[in-house]
């Protein structure tokens, strides 16, 4: 039944081709009077400079076109009852989508005083683009969506991460030809490598060739036809094309070209789920050529509009100053002939409504848009069981990585039925040493796999790509649509991401002001191969700036965390996969680390993110320390730790205090966020006004920024990586950043009132160890005996 | 007979074969002795572990294939005379390119110290990787090389950029298949659309297929082959294919299509030149399909290494240790038969050298790697000429953007001969205001152009692709070649290159160490459509960190500026457009912004970098004043001269002092940055005691992370963007975030000493306008009267 009906394809009856151009004409009006109207909705006055906005804001160009789209997905999705949704890449054209819920009604439903009627579609057009009403693109505030579409490149990627794991889910996506030349979105088209036609829903790729950008003609627009077709086909798609400008006929080849597809993918879903997998299908694409800025002012002031990039955003500007401009506004509005859409009460007439699913089925309202409704949590095992054991502190190593993998591993067999986790990687999920997760599941590729191939399998829910922009897209829209996941990176290149973490955050920040949003689980990174261990690679592997671009970010949904071995990893870990709606971002080795803390003492410190390392230090608790040694990081922990061993060898009556942080937002003002210490808690830790020597993993300034409001902040003294980097070996690498525990001995000894001359021998055996190394590492090329194993003096 | 000896293919002879294989087989084996060898370069004595390296680092995989297409451009580069520049995408093979310098005696011309015999070859065995060597990835240290090939996908766009205004130049340029997936090089495909055959050299794309990443099969080196051809027709290249494992054959086929290849080019190249432009041509791509570290073990400790992904870094890793890998080594090092390539003194036979060409055709000795020799200066115009009128301060507005493109054009119209000056954008050189440069010349096209278009020409020097990465790999590739160009970006977008200008600055750090570079312009951006002005787009448009994002860098190469106005743009353009080998940042509005200098005024600020202006504030100079309102930026700027202006009239005797800060280094310390104040020159401007109100135009931590070590940092609060954003009005935007004068005033109020109680009606008039401009721009949708016009109350 359910097949038939799918397949059910039928062209539109005269009738029902009346009631798409309605809807789409209906949509079209509601679209342009967001753009220019204050009230006067439904037109029943003349049109007069009071009605129209004073600032006027918006893309009208792309909106004909999504508003076309989406009056043809209602059709197919209600004749089929499809379970869809749509990812609108162009989403700055927020007036259509917008223009779209409220005729479907899910708008009102979500925001009753917005009705569907006279007073709502009022609202409707006086909220948009104005102050205190609803930003002017595709929003965390637009019912039914989960993509803004203002910087664009993305699209692609996030339908296909929304589709992964939904094997009953259509995902439509439209891409604007502008949108097209972007580097993300140009490797997203290869997704289709990585899309299991058995386990995951499908993906319908819509390319809205309208022809321009802002200013220019775009470069697909404009290839010759073969060649774009040759294009795509090479991208793994069957090209549909629908083109012209005559409503009528484009309705029809529109109407032809979703039966089409969804009978295409429909038949590629079926074959898989039935015979099983035999080579990657070749999806459908639709390519729709539509005028830019159609059926909108065809000239003004003279020169050619519609179907220019003159459309791209408000067609005519000076509505309320040129009497002409008002005639011509008036008159495209009146060209849709609202009479006829709309009754005197302003709600749609039936005929506009023909094609409109119902209930969830409506784009507007499916919950895959609201992910969060969707969530299950995860099941998390007793870390226990994968903890390691500490004994002593400084005795064991392990990778933390790959204590982690294990963790992982388990969680990914856990979900094994419910596939709602997925880790992402850019080809490093082996090195980055979480390779036990192949216990559980493998690699996805639809490609050929050979004998020589691990571990790859078409169903896998491990993904690698070599491309940090589809990992971090798919993981976007996997885990927007109500699932979870885990993206691990090489430390240096996740900036490649920064702009896409941007919008993640912002989308998150303003979805937790939506009470109808319900919260999503959050976006959690492990960065490793870090900035300290990059022997084959160098200074081009080498930035820990990362955690500094997150933490400008909205202090409400970043989250960032220094784990110094396996068992704070795994509380760690344990902590941001059961969070939500935030980012997380989690640095952590993959080198052998030693083991400072027991499983149960972890647990402890990482609940409170920062805290006195009472068997580290000299200080004997009953009277503040002579010098605070702070640390965040594997590496400057490990540092702090040989330092503090040094001190109590050569200065043992020097009273020193450990402080390790996990959680950097500790440090920050309990007012700059929400983890932040109060002044009481911070100064417990530091002192009010004795000397802290602080290693920190990345650029040291981040401290001094976090920190600065402090008390004690005079006499912080910060060590970390100031860029000075190269192929070498790891101690080479904290001892040309001056972060070597020899150099912290010292920064001790000239920090601490009076130490300097009493100790000025020790200092000075601190130095010849580092002249010892310099010669030593360019005569061997491996670190210094006594540090070259890492060794622990406990 | 240059064009003759352009085109003059002849197939190789077998003379000419055997020397082929005989350079392949020397560089494969320097290639491996670099990874390997610590002493015994030559394989004199039988290989023992005290000859092997105590670490083993660095990447075999590509090496073979590296070195493979470096032999047969020799050939070429020979035969027919070329000017040529080899982009290696997979740089992380840097052993290959280093090998085929020391064999083409470019390396020892560089390096006298690492000569061409047995000494010299020692020496380049030992400093590979090693600590106080080379990087094991190609890096500026390497002769003939501009592109750094870690973090992987702007091989081809760097490409693009050094061809273009080269017409004279090849531009070879190796793909990684597993670069190929990346977002930037997908994406870069499509630059021959902005590749002018006449003005321009060529690219030659050789997609080197060897079918595995780290630890994975590629996605392009798995498409069913029909499928991959379409991909590059699609494109808009013809491909050639190179296939095999047996040197014999694959030389054969190599040979073959690189003729093939270069004849195509040649042609193209002449007819456009003779007969003139007539549509894009389909430039020739080659597909090299050779296996993953070719002719070396083919398999270790049981498993196939080989053609396989176990080839990526080092095939054999425990020579030290195991007997058996170390036997394997000495059997795989001698399968090269060194002997027969090497004198006893360790130089190439003639054998080895006779593909090698001579003197700056070399691939490690062509001038194009070492643009700085290349270069010419700009010619900058007096800025008068194009500078704005200055009465009286506030008293005029202007863009200052459109102002700059003034001068921008001039200098594109004084550079038409000499072609060395691009601007590049992703589509917004007319929205960013910059659209007097079509005056001067057209923005490129290769497309079809219609009737309806404007200012596209094929050979244009303006470049607008919407591709943040595009614009920024062709400009890296111009500016490492020799010329200048300018980047304008909307600020928040600019983003998504964080990770490309990282690996910039490092290119340049080093580059500046190297006696033998000659310095290159700087890369300048101009960051505008700035967070405080995002009428059509709101919140996902708002983003100022790219500042913070760049300070975390070496600080002899990052430089960013903020200029207020108009004619302090002009200053600060001139500055960095004649600067080199800097990264300069500068961040200036768009939208018409109060004039506040003179030329001459202006152009004595910018060169203080931060001054006091007197005629600001209400600070006599006899004294210290009351405090001290700083402000950088352009809307910040013109709100503290509006609150200093709301001080004068309500708190006339309260001396106030403004401060302006154009260049913003100038607030870090001398020792952190060269443009760092001295503590007098910082204490002199913003004192050492009196409350510091600052007004910034980003992240207001920044100032503090750049201020903390002040003496008077205690008593400075900052106001700046803290993720407040929407779509609103210009004046809400400051209001949301606390930046606005009436705010500024109350800040003055609340910190100045005393003054909270005599000045509280003051305080009290300010927060009412705040309350009222809360409740008109909901009704109005504009802001304030008093504010909307943006009026100065001088």
């Amino acid at each position: 039944m359910r097949k038939a009906k799918r397949q059910g394809r039928t062209a539109p009856t005269p009738e029902e081709l009346q009631g798409l151009d309605a809807h789409w004409r209906a949509a079209n009006y509601l679209a342009a009077g967001q753009i220019y109207l204050m009230s006067n909705p439904l037109l029943k006055e003349p049109l007069q400079p009071e009605h129209i906005k004073p600032r006027l804001l918006g893309h009208w160009g792309t909106s004909p076109g999504l508003n076309f789209v989406h009056t043809h997905l209602n059709r197919v999705v209600k004749a089929r009852d499809l379970s869809a949704l749509c990812i609108w890449g162009p989403g700055h054209g927020g007036p259509a989508v917008l223009a779209n819920s409220w005729l479907e009604g899910s708008y009102s439903e979500t925001y009753p005083d917005v009705s569907r009627d006279e007073a709502g579609m009022a609202r409707l057009f006086r909220q948009f683009s104005f102050p205190g009403g609803v930003p002017s693109h595709v929003a965390p505030e637009t019912p039914g969506s989960i993509h803004e579409g203002g910087e664009l490149g993305y699209s692609l990627a996030h339908a296909y991460g929304a589709a992964l794991d939904n094997p009953g889910l259509l995902v439509a996506c439209v891409i604007g030809d502008g949108e097209a030349e972007t580097g993300p979105l140009a490797a997203s088209w290869h997704s289709n490598k990585f899309l299991d036609p058995v386990h995951d829903g499908a993906v319908l790729p819509i390319l809205h060739l309208n022809g321009y950008k802002i200013a220019n003609p775009t470069v697909l627009a404009r290839l010759p036809a073969p060649e774009l077709d040759e294009l795509l086909r090479g991208y793994g798609h069957d090209p549909l094309h629908v083109e012209g400008d005559n409503p009528h006929s484009v309705h029809l080849a529109m109407a032809e070209a979703m039966d089409t597809a969804l009978d295409r993918i429909a038949h590629i879903q079926d074959e898989a789920r039935t015979s099983g997998v035999r080579g990657r299908p070749r999806w459908p694409v639709i390519v729709l050529r539509t005028p830019k800025g159609w059926t909108g002012p065809a000239e003004v002031d003279g020169e050619p509009v519609e179907g220019t990039w003159r459309s791209h955003q408000v067609p005519l500007a000076e509505v309320r100053e040129n009497p002409e401009h008002l005639r011509q506004l008036e008159a495209w509005l009146r060209s849709y002939r609202p009479e006829e859409l709309f009754g005197t009460d302003g709600r749609p007439v039936p005929e506009v409504l023909a094609c409109v699913p119902d209930g969830t089925r409506r784009l507007g309202a499916t919950p895959h848009a609201n992910g969060g409704l969707l969530l299950r949590s995860l099941p998390i095992p007793p870390l226990e069981e994968y903890a390691v054991p500490v004994v002593k502190p400084g005795t064991s190593l392990h990778e933390p990585t790959r204590v982690l993998g294990g963790l992982l591993a388990r969680i990914m067999a856990d979900t094994a039925d419910r596939r709602d986790f997925r880790v992402v990687g850019p080809d490093e999920t082996a090195s980055n040493r979480l390779d036990a997760l192949y216990g559980s599941t493998d690699k996805v590729w639809q490609e050929a796999i050979l004998p020589t191939d691990e571990h790859l399998a078409t169903d896998g829910r491990v993904m690698e790509v070599l491309s940090e922009h589809l990992c971090q897209g798919w993981l976007e829209g996997y885990l927007l649509t109500g699932r979870h996941g885990f993206f691990s990176s090489y430390e240096a290149f996740v900036h490649i991401v920064d702009s896409m973490v941007n919008q993640h955050i912002k989308w998150l920040k303003t979805s937790r002001q939506l009470s109808w949003r319900a919260p999503v689980a959050s976006l959690n990174y492990l960065l490793t191969s870090h900035v300290w261990r990059q022997d084959h690679n160098g200074f081009s592997h080498q930035d820990p700036g990362f955690v500094d671009h997150i933490l400008n970010k909205s202090p409400e949904v970043v989250r960032v965390y220094l784990p110094p071995d396996a068992n704070t990893l795994l509380s760690v870990a344990d902590h941001v996969l059961r969070s939500r709606d935030y980012v997380n971002v989690v640095v952590a080795g993959k080198q052998p680390c030693f083991d400072w803390l027991s499983m149960a003492d972890a647990r402890a410190h990482c609940a409170r993110g920062a805290g006195i390392w009472e068997w580290a230090g000299t200080d004997d608790g009953t009277r503040e320390p002579d010098v605070v040694l702070g640390c965040a990081g594997d590496v400057p922990t490990m540092e702090v730790l040989a330092a503090a061993a040094l001190l109590r060898a050569h200065l043992p009556d020097l009273a020193v205090r450990v402080v390790n942080v996990v959680d950097m937002t500790r440090l920050m003002p309990r007012e700059a966020h929400p983890h932040g210490m109060t002044d009481p808690e911070y100064d417990a830790l530091f002192t009010r006004d004795k000397p802290v020597i602080f290693a920190y993993h990345g650029y040291p300034w981040l401290i001094h920024r976090l920190a600065y409001r402090r008390t004690g902040h005079a006499d912080m003294h910060v060590r970390g990586y100031k860029e000075s980097g190269t192929t070498t070996t790891p101690f080479d690498m904290v001892v040309r950043n001056d972060l070597d525990r020899y150099r912290l001995v010292m920064d001790v000894i000239d920090r601490v009132p009076g130490l300097a001359v009493r100790a000025g021998s020790v200092r000075q055996a601190m130095a010849d160890v580092r002249t010892r190394h310099h010669a030593w590492i360019r005569e061997h090329g491996t670190d210094l005996p006594e540090v070259a194993d890492w060794s622990w003096p406990y």
